[in-house]
């Protein structure tokens, strides 16, 4: 097919164009892929902070009062970032993942343009074809002729047309690809910025939590632990002391009943056993 | 071998003893390697991250100056982001997960000390045993039985005093555990309120970045590049433009010189492969 030179402008420029909606297609999908592994790994993160929360949960059960108070406050405050980080991971798959993934459906779309504008060429550049044959066929007929010139030229107004539909087209892209960029980037920055506030206050909380350990309180009653009194008192005892050092004094009678009820109430709890984490 | 109410006493104490080392060793264990964990994820995200930093360096160079020159601040804040992201795992390392596994040592050296009073234990109880064989074999030799009651009383005396020796000991540990625990859980929060707090900075200075963009000076630089001109300057055209409309007229002579100097400053640059990304 010959080629005007004006054709071979519009060609260039389709060409051009194909590069930016290939070019957008790449790294859009680039970065969306990277994205979602982002979010991945902070669903883990979130995974292994909800894990040392349930940890410290278990350890508080077996401590003395002011600690286990301290530590149990400490890890609801941790609980509650892993609550926020859980919806950082959301918003980021609904605001940002999904509006990249969204690229795919107008990458398409433009190719479909580019198309049309293509075929529109085609069909002009067939016409300048037949308008030579015909000339050269029948130099002298000059209805065949006219005729020819006459299809060719409408041929030339469509492309001409559609590719002024289609540069259009491609700035309305460019404006709004630019506009979908700074809006996904900026609900990026606004998802992770929200999840870092609500962090550093409760962040400040747990800190504060784990300041109010009372150590001397706790002392006396880990002291009193290893030396209990002779009623066992549930306020004196810790977990774990499921047999008394009056099992002596029980055989000759003096306050067997009292002890036997007392050492139901201490009988250690189960601790869990932890599903086996394996190392991701 | 025999035991006093006493002995019983103390063998109780003992079992409560080893009971809460062990529940250190334990619980102190399962946090340390779960903060491991934690770190090892947070060093992911940081991976992601810096992945999608170079995607944003890598499209910026395919794009028109003003949204360029946005997403290239954008990139660079969210590096920073990254470097603060490093510290924060570096520091969890030395500041949580160091000591936590200190704590190995403590436990190591707590159980010899239990031995130690255990063995005393031990020989006090034997010196017992043979004071009652003693007494059996020899009723009347007062002065076979007057040394073993010396020595029962020596043997008792020294498992007195490392009982007392023991029982200090470990309200040191208990003291000195809570007081870790409270510097280690703080140190915890500090370290990660100090990159969340550096977060909020640096994404602040990202979001103005993006939001840096002139789109109406970014879309005449997008349409100059539809149309190129007959003089096809750099500051007019875009990466990938390695063709000009202008073939036909070089053909005929016209500027060519001058647009085979520009068609050189306007190749595109090759594109680095991304080093293949695996989903961890």
């Amino acid at each position: 097919m010959s080629r005007t030179p004006d054709a071979r402008m519009r060609d260039n420029q389709t060409k051009r164009i194909q590069e930016r909606i290939s070019n957008v297609e790449k790294h859009f999908g680039k970065m969306c892929q990277t994205l979602a592994a982002y979010g991945r790994n902070s669903a883990r993160v979130r995974d292994k902070a909800d894990l040392l929360v349930r940890e410290l949960g278990q350890y508080s059960d077996t401590e003395t009062p002011s600690l286990k108070n301290a530590l149990k406050h400490f890890a609801s405050h941790l609980a509650k970032i892993q609550d926020y980080r859980q919806a950082q991971v959301e918003r980021l798959e609904v605001k940002v993942i999904e509006p990249l993934k969204g690229y795919n459906a107008v990458v398409r779309r433009k190719r479909e343009d580019v198309k049309t504008t293509q075929s529109a060429r085609t069909r002009e550049s067939k016409q300048m074809d037949q308008l030579e044959r015909t000339r050269q066929k029948n130099p002298s007929d000059r209805q065949v002729i006219s005729q020819a010139e006459s299809d060719l030229q409408r041929a030339t107004m469509d492309a001409t047309r559609t590719t002024r539909q289609l540069e259009e087209t491609m700035e309305e892209f460019e404006k709004q690809k630019m506009r979908d960029l700074k809006k996904i980037l900026s609900d990026f920055v606004t998802v992770e910025m929200s999840f870092h506030a609500k962090a550093l206050e409760l962040y400040t909380l747990a800190y504060h939590s784990i300041h109010s350990v009372e150590e001397e309180e706790d002392l006396k009653v880990f002291r009193s632990s290893l030396h209990p009194p002779d009623y066992l008192t549930p306020a004196n005892s810790l977990e774990g002391t499921a047999s008394t050092p009056f099992q002596q004094q029980r055989a000759s009678g003096r306050q067997a009943s009292r002890e036997e009820e007392e050492e139901d109430e201490d009988e250690s709890e189960e601790e869990e056993d932890e599903d086996s984490e394996e190392e991701s």
